[in-house]
């Protein structure tokens, strides 16, 4: 299937991570992704799982690039889970404006906020961490996925 | 890992697909599992692939059942695509209120409903088709997904 059916350069593929880089943090590198830790904390460890080669949709990938991609963002999740203690978790590929194969990894509590409707993508103000709790929670997160 | 960490049944399992049925028409069954056309059609050619047993979180399963799901949810992505001639997939996994893993597929066209957003999950009013057309995308989907 084609890679990328514009004939414009992916800019998620040209300037990753600086573009990532610019509203979120680097976690962690797997074999077929990169993990970043969104700054906006108003879903409190929420983290992006981005495909490192160039794709619009799942069904471009391979069946074992598929699998071993969703088995990063499975192992990831987990561990948002567990470090940030929430009750269900929400993954979303959405990329109408920056289709570079990504999936967002959403905490959720119940009562919490936007429980019961999908996560705020980018809310109006944003909630930002103290920077040692932030750097904490990043801390946290690679450990758990790097030894998982 | 536990299959359900609520002591009362799931009533995704114990009444699946009639809680399906009540805002959906089924399209397929495949391994894992169960493929609904949604009857708002706010977003034409919208489904849900819902695992057949129980699970909350993506990481409840195992790396083969991951697998072979994530290429099931693949297969009926590629055909939404191609049947609905979108510009673009979204992708989710909710269920903070329904905690039985099914997975949206939306299709979304540039300049149309949502673009740039988040799809509309719960349209206030929502579009329905006229029977007959609703009826051909069901086909459409089915011979689609039954023949890749």
């Amino acid at each position: 299937m084609a890679a990328n059916p514009s004939t414009e350069p992916c800019r998620y593929c040209t300037a990753t991570p600086a573009i990532w880089l610019s509203s979120s943090a680097g976690v962690t590198e797997l074999a077929h992704s990169r993990v970043f830790l969104v700054r906006d904390q108003t879903h409190p460890g929420r983290c992006v799982v981005l495909l490192k080669r160039h794709a619009r949709e799942l069904f471009e990938l391979a069946p074992d690039e598929l699998a071993a991609f969703m088995a990063e963002v499975a192992r990831v999740a987990q561990v948002v889970h567990r470090v940030s203690g929430c009750d269900k978790l929400n993954y979303a590929v959405y990329g109408d404006l920056s289709p570079h194969l990504h999936v967002h990894i959403v905490p959720k509590w119940l009562g919490g906020v936007a429980w019961g409707e999908p996560f705020v993508l980018k809310p109006a103000e944003g909630v930002f961490l103290a920077p040692e709790a932030f750097d904490q929670m990043l801390l946290n997160l690679k450990r758990g996925i790097e030894v998982n």
